[in-house]
């Protein structure tokens, strides 16, 4: 399958056309931002190991059930998806109180929930990616009532599944964003990404930080935590 | 009932503890603040009218099956209500965008929804009483599962009240503010007060604000917007 016109340049991705009307490729870049757009800078080698980790997750959750956008792995940068309508919420599954949640409730970083808490913030760059809820989410036409509850429950079943397989790796899954869309006949897939850039990433034992945070607080050792995070999972 | 001791003072009403422990006195001042306290005033007679008004519709919520603090109107400025443990969260309903709703989405202020949206705020002045949903609610633990249905219940009880009532005034109920409490037994019930200062109402015809908006966009005619929704009431 070829590239052909670009669509969409992102943050941390750029998005192709291909010959199929149903099928683009996403490719994955080694430019990092930060704190909606306001730091930026480059991790190399960042877009080889997130199109890795995407698409080992990524058939694990197809494994378990999962729809996602993945169709096949093209090469070391890029992959070839199914087209969708991305839903304008980024999904946001909280295992431990940490970032910005941590920040809004004054809750100290690593408080483990009773329960994984969700939250959804309006896919809007230019508002700041405000957070909402679902009473919103409708009120805007985000997306249907039976959408939202498909994509709860989507969203609480990758935490069950990611949740293990990062345990079986000595990880520990403190919370991600996911984005889903709507196909051309409607159904509800994940799409995007799941990668360090995507989630939070602590070390089981040493509770060191795997994930963009390295990059986020000028931790260090940004490039060995993307490659660390991938060989767990090789 | 005679008052004892200042058991708080907030920024629009002081509380007083009574001879009976689950009796508080509940005093409606003239000071008004916006903006999480950085902006200050006084409306002259607001607490005259804000005491007014809360006791009409606390009686009318009663009349209506929802159960409140107030027992009983002590005079100009004060009532007689249960004491409460307030519970953390600022409840608000919203029929059409208006305030912090459009600025935060983007929606200009006007928009009618198709149906009623609620939202918590954690109740936390240091914090500046950011958004959260039910999840988070949970998380932070300031309320039980039930308890918040109860409360969304409620609170969406009282919005079709309130509407027909306001509505039969040829006053539009934009959005509102509640807080629920606990009293000594566990019972959730309506508590603080329901007035100008908590709404937002725009005359049907005209569209013009009377509630606290005037104060906060320095619209003028402050006293007068507030003593124009007494009339309508009485
Ligand atoms: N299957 C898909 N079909 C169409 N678009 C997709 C698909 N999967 C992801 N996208 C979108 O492609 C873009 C990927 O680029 P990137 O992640 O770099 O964007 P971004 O800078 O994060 O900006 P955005 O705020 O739009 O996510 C995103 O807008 C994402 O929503
Ligand atoms: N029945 C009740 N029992 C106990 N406290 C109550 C009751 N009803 C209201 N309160 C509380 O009394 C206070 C009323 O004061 P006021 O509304 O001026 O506070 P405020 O400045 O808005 O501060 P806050 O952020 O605490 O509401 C509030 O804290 C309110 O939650
Ligand atoms: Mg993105
Ligand atoms: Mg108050």
């Amino acid at each position: 399958m070829e590239k052909k016109e670009l669509l969409y340049e992102g943050k941390a991705k750029r998005v192709y056309g291909t010959d199929e009307k149903d099928l683009v490729i996403q490719e994955f870049k080694d430019d990092a931002t930060a704190f909606n757009g306001e730091k930026k800078g480059t991790i190399v080698g960042k877009g080889v190991v997130n199109n890795k980790i995407t698409s080992i997750l990524f058939k694990l959750l197809e494994e378990n059930g999962v729809h996602t956008h993945l169709v096949e792995v093209l090469d070391d940068r890029n992959m070839l998806i199914k087209k969708v309508e991305i839903v304008k919420l980024e999904v946001i599954i909280r295992n431990i109180a940490a970032g910005s949640f941590s920040k809004r409730y004054g809750v100290e970083e690593g408080v483990v929930f009773d329960s994984p808490t969700i939250e959804f913030s309006y896919k809007e760059d230019a508002l700041g990616d405000p957070l909402l809820n679902d009473y919103h989410a409708l009120a805007l036409k985000l997306a249907t009532k039976e959408e939202i509850e498909k994509i709860k429950n989507y969203a609480f079943k990758i935490n069950e599944i990611l949740k293990k397989y990062f345990d079986d790796r000595n990880v520990i899954l403190v919370d991600f964003k996911l984005e889903f869309g709507r196909t051309s006949d409607g159904e509800i897939i994940l799409a995007d990404e799941i990668s360090p850039d995507t989630c939070r990433f602590w070390d089981k034992k040493t509770k060191e930080k795997l994930d963009k945070d390295r990059f986020r607080r000028n931790l260090g050792n940004v490039e060995s935590a993307y490659k660390e995070m991938l060989k767990r999972l090789s």
